[in-house]
């Protein structure tokens, strides 16, 4: 093996759980939730996969310190049970990407994500494949994915063009995780890249139209919840049953228009768990009661048990 | 039959062409081309139903008059060869609207179609319904179809909100034509509607995607000269050929690329079907003849003979 | 005077009353209100000069021909008593654009605006310029001035850029109205220009801050109802009594947070005024009568008599 | 004293610069070049006030161990140099950002700034509020601005309301740094806050409009190298010379067209101050020589010696 090539070089495939960060009632990380929480997404919802200190699990509210200690509890309690712990290393900072990515080779996980930097903004596609090669190069052996979600970043660079021959300069480039609209672009990604990289489709909300234009999987925070319910769907579609397939996706649809909100879809996590992952942090607000009640309940008449 | 119930009540499905609108050099109308044209769409291209004075006709750029002269022309030498004319009635002046409405009834037009004003930006759905309902009533035995098409109108209200109950107020009201890219609420919208209801889908390039969802049919620019192609995506998609479709989709991908802007677009459809639909209208600048010639051959990669 | 020479060429400074357009009951044009509404401007406002047909006359909701009638009897009855009839006769269709300029060189206003197209938008400077240069050449004797509001528009061009040389293309171009909140564009254009143009602001709320950068005078909605408290802001501004202009200000600026939407600012004028200007139109909704009341009392508390 | 209020409670006004933060060439921060920038800037540029670690500092592209130092750095060597060394202390994580806060006061900063977090936006002003308020209960001795740029951030709270009644919750709260183009808010809060407070108009090219609207001072980048030149604006302008204040805003206005980008603006620095301050971080990209040359030369035509 190459030492420059990624260590566990296994196609990204199927579900992908976007996690979110267990937090105490006092406002700090929880690690002792992690355990349960991993056993809960293999047995509950059949999910095998997780990406760590993302959106969903508000990295960007977390100190670096946080992060390292969340991936490191991730990584060593997912060994054995999960197929694949993807840790999400973007900051704001390229020397704080740098050091998490740096960290998250040391932990051995099995993939690292950044998504692109928000503040200042990259003003080209080969701006932020720089940016993007600054971080890969600090751990070269880790699978490296390009988190592209222009709905939240404000950086609406195609990702076609900027993948145009990224593994000359990132020889661990191993796909996207696409959570935008534009299934054109979508498209052209999936027709240009090799067959050992992955593309992850990242809007819950539009999987199936997705999956027809190929791609390898999904990350997302619903599947915390629902992920036996898309797993179906993925099933459905992959043995022809498009009616099946679209019934589900079409059940799935109401659930975003719900839980748009990281706090509220915290929350409805907290109460069809049963885990205790707290309260979201600020500038994220904490559900109110009422309003928990009222989403549990639309959840419970949209998948009855 | 019911006085309320529209005349030519057969549900829209399959492809619908929009049409791009013939001028003359000296930049009038040009009526003659019309009878060609159609022939054109019909036999090289396999398409049955047009839509007329829409955005691909830039009938924002023509005058009431012109509009009408154009719709009747339309009509009339579709008549035997097509199965519907669409007439797109919408301006920002509700009584132009109307106007255009009423007479689209009295060409007996197999149904109209009405965008959102984009200048005064209705402030809610229900003020969106209220104006279509005042135009539906002038022409109430003509099948009515909403044109949603956020990303030039500005108007992004929720169709399946818009849509709620609508036969209440518009009884004539048989579908959308969706030109947008939120593929969620156009689930909604699919599973809402019945049965002689149509959704029809307007971005050509993610027209798969919205195929899986469930849509009826496709109404869009490019199929103008690619219908021929897109008909055997919808054959290979109904037949179960995800494959065959998706691969078609992908090379169709390529060509809105090329032809966003109306110019252009219509200078490659003068080449591509040997028709003089003449330049386009002021706003919107004529191709330059350098950029005329390289698309052409674009085209002809993605499309070999 | 040369013949391709603006007949009334007087150079348009201090406040234009942006006219609201009077609507029956019945929903039709009232020409016999124009008459009492030019008396009330000029007698209660202290406003002799008026800007027909633009975006607080709603003529994006009039016909042609509706536009026509009311710009024939604004000229007619402002005759001797309004110093300049300013009509805009922008539409989306050039064609449209330039019958009714040339029929404002008719009826002899002193003036016509453009507003940019919004429906297909210019993609550069030259292409708006060509479009403004059509409709310019179809009356050539009239001030022509040039509408900038992009934020209901989206036409962003850089004005400081459109009119570079303007004056070669468009003889009788004027000036601007500029209502953009982009005051470093609208310094470059007050620095560029000649001496016999006008730039005048349209943003009422940030007058204050375009008078110290040099504005010629000020077009607005609210100058119907305010005009003579605007009279004194700009005449404190003129004798260096900041401190009087800023109590102004600050007063007026409460106001368009009342009233941005058309149909309430027509409501209070209404009141105001004791004029019946009638309702707006749709897409434009009616202010309901508890709104109207509550926005007069705060207009009586900002304004007591 | 009481032990609530503000150290050094002295209003802050007239001009400030947002400094740039001094790298060497090998990326690493350079605390070496602090002590002659404050020099330069008091000696060459009549500034007397300086706003640390802001956008223009590339906070957000630097560690929080980074920003900690640089601070300390600055507050160090500006004593008994500057006025006042506000330090601004926000980041995404709420977390970093009370560090911050707290190792401000603890290094005796003059007060402290926090602009909204941007990746996860605070859905209203109460949100931001409560946001601003956990990292003033850190450091409730530090006069406490809140720095607000909806351009960058996208955050689009009013900040008339935002600080409607903050001094409850925010004791130590004293005032704005203003970087919206909206004069219509400015005005308002500038009319609604207390005299010890302090509202700093922050877009460069239309401080004249703000100055008339009656901010207290002006905090920008373009401050490093022609706060000499503003300086004379803000002379000009209390004195009543409008004229001459509106020659200078003008001369003004043309920087930042050349410059609102922070690698070639702080390029424009090094070459004007002859310091070295070295390039941007990523994704920031380097000003490019021959770009670099070509606006120094504009800059000698605009500001010839």
């Amino acid at each position: 093996m190459s030492i420059m090539a990624p260590a566990a070089d296994k196609k990204l495939t199927g579900l992908v759980a976007a996690t979110f960060t267990p937090i105490t009632s006092q406002g700090e990380i929880n690690l002792s939730v992690i355990g349960p929480y991993i056993d809960y997404l293999k047995e509950k919802q059949g999910v095998n996969n997780v990406f760590v200190n993302g959106t969903t699990g508000e990295s960007m509210s977390l100190s670096v310190e946080e992060r390292k200690l969340l991936a490191e509890e991730w990584c060593r309690k997912a060994k054995g049970k999960m197929d694949q712990v993807i840790v999400h290393v973007g900051c704001l900072s390229l020397k704080d990407t740098q050091e998490l990515a740096h960290h998250a080779a040391q932990i051995e996980a099995d993939g690292i994500a950044v998504i692109a930097p928000s503040f200042f903004k990259p003003s080209s596609a080969d701006v932020l494949r720089t940016f993007l090669q600054e971080v890969a190069s600090t751990a070269p052996t880790l699978p490296f994915y390009y988190y592209h979600v222009p709905s939240v970043t404000g950086v609406n660079v195609n990702v076609r063009e900027l993948i145009e021959g990224i593994e000359k300069v990132i020889p661990s480039f191993r796909g996207v995780k696409f959570s935008g609209s534009d299934l054109m672009d979508l498209g052209q990604c999936i027709s240009y890249i090799p067959p050992h990289w992955s593309v992850l489709y990242g809007i819950d909300e539009q999987l199936l139209g997705a999956l027809v234009m190929g791609v390898h999987g999904a990350v997302g925070s619903t599947y915390n919840y629902v992920g036996c319910h898309v797993n179906k769907l993925i099933s459905a579609f992959e043995t022809g049953d498009l009616v099946q397939a679209r019934t589900i996706q079409v059940l799935l649809i109401s659930l975003p228009l719900l839980c748009f909100d990281v706090g509220v879809n915290k929350q409805l996590m907290n109460e069809l768990s049963g885990l205790d992952l707290g309260p979201p942090r600020l500038p994220v607000m904490t559900c109110p009661a009422a309003r928990a009640l009222a989403i549990k309940q639309k959840y419970d008449s949209i998948f009855p048990e």
